[in-house]
């Protein structure tokens, strides 16, 4: 087990190398940025698909529509610049939120960030698989198996520690931009100087829908898909090098301009050239066969694509453990969620993750069309709240140029929540509702473990003052015993080197067995009385349980009972499942079946290890 | 959960209601013949279509090989009569091959008979779900998942008891013994004054292989598939209303000659109307429609059928525990399978059965054909042994008659030996490997498994006399702290009163939290000493383990180490989840990890109950 473990995430890592464990900016952009970057190959799909029905009229929207996303990134981008340097112990939405517009809203905020990290993990590993089993048809009734074994993947480069997954994520994604970026630039150079422009009168397909403001709007918020994933960094600022704030400003400020060359570059050319998609191709892969040909280097840039998909999941595991581990910390998920493990990572957040995603990938048999729709609510919901946050945040601190600042953060706040609403009403039936309803349920979720762990701190108090008080007398020892043998008579030694009060217990199963067990214990009982139980029903557990029940009245003051539960502990693993395992059954009902009045039972539990 | 249980399987039964708890013959038919009756179908099946490949030559010899299984079903049957009154207290070819062939052969034929009920429960059902999917195709889809299900349904009656599942089974045996009868007898009525015979030479369709010894052998083994459960009764015996022997036997004569009737009935008129099947029916379902038109009661048999097909997997449900309860008596399978559980039943083998079968019928993605060449070398090895075991008993025992007896048994042996060569070569390709690679391993388990009783019986084995010597000194105590709350001070009052030699101990996971926790144990801590451990990976469980170790050289002469561990108990389920299982993890190390010299650690388990 433990071998297995070591061999697969590392050997521990002391708590004092915890500083060291941090992220260069060229790492730190490959860690965060995967699911920013990839977002592109979707929001453009979505953008082409929602403005074809209206034929080329349709279609000439694309450049504005593309623009107008432009814009808002860009918006995004200052804004959460300005949050990474207000808040350098990162957390996000959650923690500007929560600051600044109390508690409610920043659980509103959290719960929303962890729906979209495990639904991006979901949609980036089947989009991702989706993508492959195109190119490899042979792959494709296996898609679901494959989806999951990428998640195990990541999973365990990620538990080995945020170092070693940095550098894995490293390639994919630096592939990615440059083969990406290098065809954008063949594009613009053939643009400029070699091809002509194309005509989208001549190429674009009859309109079946008459163009509208709400086809142009729907199509606007399909096509703000490509802002999701621009938060992760801000979320993440200690995972940075120190200085960790100016360190993730820049990056961030990188990786935005990298999505707006992405993302208006390839709008650009498609309306350029007038690219048009067959039914079985994404309007990625016409526009790079436009440019580059159906060659060898078409193929690398689609290899890329559908790389930095698959590990646009990682963003994933880089934000939702620091989210719950934060939440955890403030008493809102279960303490666990907060403890670092072996390798210095939120191991029990990363699991939690990969456990969530593995079930929605089996759920939705693979089909990420049936999950997209669902995060978008999500993410402006998230960064609406954040901004919305951040507004409070500098009117308040009325610090130097506080007004340019707060207006930032309101045209961002504006934008977003106009976003949010588009979002949520265009795609209510198509799975946002989804969302809409369980963001409450997961508040609530949140509240009742907090109310949990303050009633426990309530319980546990210490009292007023200490009490020098007298000791309560030697415990009452109950001993059951199923026949007379080596490991009852340790047992019984033990019994007596506590208490002089011992009753060993005998449940007599088949009728007429305990004839023989009294004999016995007449010689190897040290004196100590012996209680035959009759079983009508064939059960250990529930004599046993009535008659300790019934001892309750006879005890002395602040006298506790103490049952022994004497246990074989075989010497193989397989030979457990050669013994009754009643001596787990009789403390699982000590430990689980209330007692009526006062406390519980000391259980006892002595092994007797077999040699063989 | 219990209410569940019982709502599911009943309240439980005493032991004094064992005897009561019995199967009339007319139910007991029902119980135990589903397989055996079932199996007709088919064998008739395998017949034709082991014949027609060479064409009406080849069909022609479908009666001579019906009437040798035939004569050998009678062989079987007065066998097995035989075998019911010498062995009254049932077992059957385990039973009987052991106490006469020794244990290495009694324990082959065990193995034979455990691998066939379970593939009789995953084929029988396989195969009901097929032909009830072949009738609605839109079943088509879940049939792994109709499988399972009818796999639940009939483990739960079972669970219930023996009674309630005998009724449960006793519909569907007799509308299929009723319809399948009365087609029988309509087709002898118009085969003798209404219709004409038909004509091989007219119907058949052309030979593809020639007629040859080897054809008729191959199909004479797979038509053998006709008698497989037919030992059932003679396990059973015990599940018998009193006088067992005297009912059993009557029972297995009433089946043997059904099974007899049904089968060379069909397989007559089948002959007679020279009935051909389509490539996409069965010919049993040729017949029944030839005989009764394709109206309504054509419809009522072919559902029949189906129904005691599902209803088969029963008589696995029936044989399967009794001989893992007797292996488990024997010491040769892990005890908790010869237990009778709430309802007189000895559920575990129950659900052992259910879950391997629920394991072949996943694995096998519902498909019978893959299983079905699978099954019957098991059977005719479980025949032989019981077959060659009567020989030995009849000669050793000289009772009257003895000779006669030996010869019946004898010509058993002789044709189950033979047919067992037939089946193991003709089909050791398709599937029968499999088997014959089993069962030796499952010897070897059950030797593993009384070598390991035996071991144990012998550590635990009481000393040559009882020593009066001294008690041991108390325990030295160790009570690992997480901090200083109401539930600590519980447990540190218990600790003081079974001992003065008391140590508390706290894990330091955050460097410099132990000075606030040093600091409150001197007001509460009662004058124990208070021991600080380093924890630089963060485990709780590796520096508590180090620091026991170390104490071992200090301890006085017998002393034992007991270890205090304070344990949560929330009040509800969900909250176990939202503490760090601490206590768990200790114990887990404490019991498993094992100690280097001498003997385990004890340990105490103080539950503190949260109110809320």
């Amino acid at each position: 087990m433990r071998s297995l473990r070591e061999f697969l995430i590392g050997p521990p890592i002391p708590t004092r190398r915890l500083a060291s464990e941090r992220l260069s900016k060229f790492r730190a952009l490959a860690a965060f940025s995967p699911d920013a970057l990839s977002s592109v190959a979707y929001a453009n799909q979505e953008i082409y698909l929602g403005l074809v029905v209206a034929g080329a009229a349709g279609l000439a929207f694309a450049w504005p529509i593309a623009l107008g996303i432009g814009v808002l990134l860009g918006v995004l981008a200052l804004s959460y610049s300005q949050t990474i340097h207000a808040y350098p112990s990162g957390g996000g939405s959650y923690t500007v939120a929560r600051e600044n517009l109390g508690t409610n809203w920043g659980l509103i905020a959290a719960a929303a960030l962890l729906i979209d990290y495990v639904l991006t993990a979901a949609v980036s590993l089947t989009a991702g698989v989706a993508a492959i089993a195109s190119a490899f048809p042979i792959l494709w009734p296996w898609r679901v198996e494959l989806a999951l074994l990428i998640l195990v993947i990541i999973t365990v480069a990620n538990l080995r520690g945020i170092r070693e997954s940095g550098a894995l994520m490293t390639v994919p994604v630096y592939l990615f931009l440059v083969t990406f970026l290098g065809m954008i630039a063949v594009g613009l150079v053939r643009a400029a100087f070699v091809d002509p422009a194309g005509s989208l009168a001549v190429a674009a397909p009859p309109a079946s829908l008459p163009l509208s403001l709400f086809l142009v709007m729907h199509t606007f918020a399909s096509g703000c898909t490509a802002l999701t994933g621009i938060e992760a960094i801000s979320n993440g600022v200690p995972a940075f090098k120190p200085p960790e704030s100016r360190n993730a400003d820049r990056t961030l400020r990188v990786m935005a301009i990298l999505m707006g060359a992405l993302f208006l570059g390839s709008i650009f050319l498609t309306q350029h050239f007038a690219v048009i998609a067959g039914p079985n191709e994404t309007i990625l892969s016409a526009l790079a066969r436009r440019v580059l040909g159906g060659g060898p280097l078409y193929y690398v840039v689609q290899a890329a694509t559908l790389l930095v998909l698959a590990v646009a999941a990682n963003t994933s595991f880089a934000g939702f453990p620091r989210v719950t581990s934060i939440l955890a910390r403030d008493g809102f998920l279960p303490h666990p969620l907060s403890q670092l493990g072996d390798r210095l990572v939120y191991s029990n957040g990363m699991l939690l993750l990969a456990s969530l995603s593995g079930v929605l990938i089996v759920v939705f048999r693979g089909d990420s069309h049936l999950l997209i729709p669902l995060f978008a609510v999500g993410v402006f919901l998230a960064f609406s709240l954040s901004q919305a946050g951040m507004v409070v945040h500098w009117v308040r601190q009325h610090g130097p140029r506080w007004p340019l600042k707060a207006v930032i953060n309101g045209l961002g706040a504006a934008t977003t929540i106009i976003t949010l609403g588009i979002v949520g009403v265009s795609k209510f039936l198509d799975g946002a509702w989804i969302v809409i309803l369980l963001i409450p349920i997961l508040v609530f979720v949140f509240f009742t473990i907090r109310g949990h762990y303050r009633e426990t701190r309530k319980e546990l108090a210490l009292p007023a003052a200490p009490q020098a008080g007298a000791l309560p007398p030697p415990p009452r020892v109950i001993l059951p015993i199923s026949g007379v043998h080596r490991g009852i008579l340790e047992a019984l030694d033990f019994a007596l080197s506590i208490s002089r009060d011992v009753t060993a217990v005998y449940i007599e199963i088949h009728p007429g067995d305990a004839r023989r067990i009294r004999d016995t214990w007449k010689d190897w009982g040290r004196d100590v009385p012996l209680k035959v139980l009759d079983s009508p029903y064939r059960s250990i557990v529930d004599p046993l349980m009535d008659y300790l029940d019934a001892l309750d009245g006879q005890l002395a003051q602040g006298q506790q009972v103490v049952i022994i539960v004497p246990e074989f502990i075989p010497a193989r693993w397989w030979q457990f499942w050669l013994h009754n395992q009643t001596a787990w059954l009789i403390k699982l009902a000590l430990l689980y079946r209330r007692r009526r009045h006062g406390h519980g039972r000391v259980i006892v539990d002595i092994p007797f290890y077999l040699r063989r």
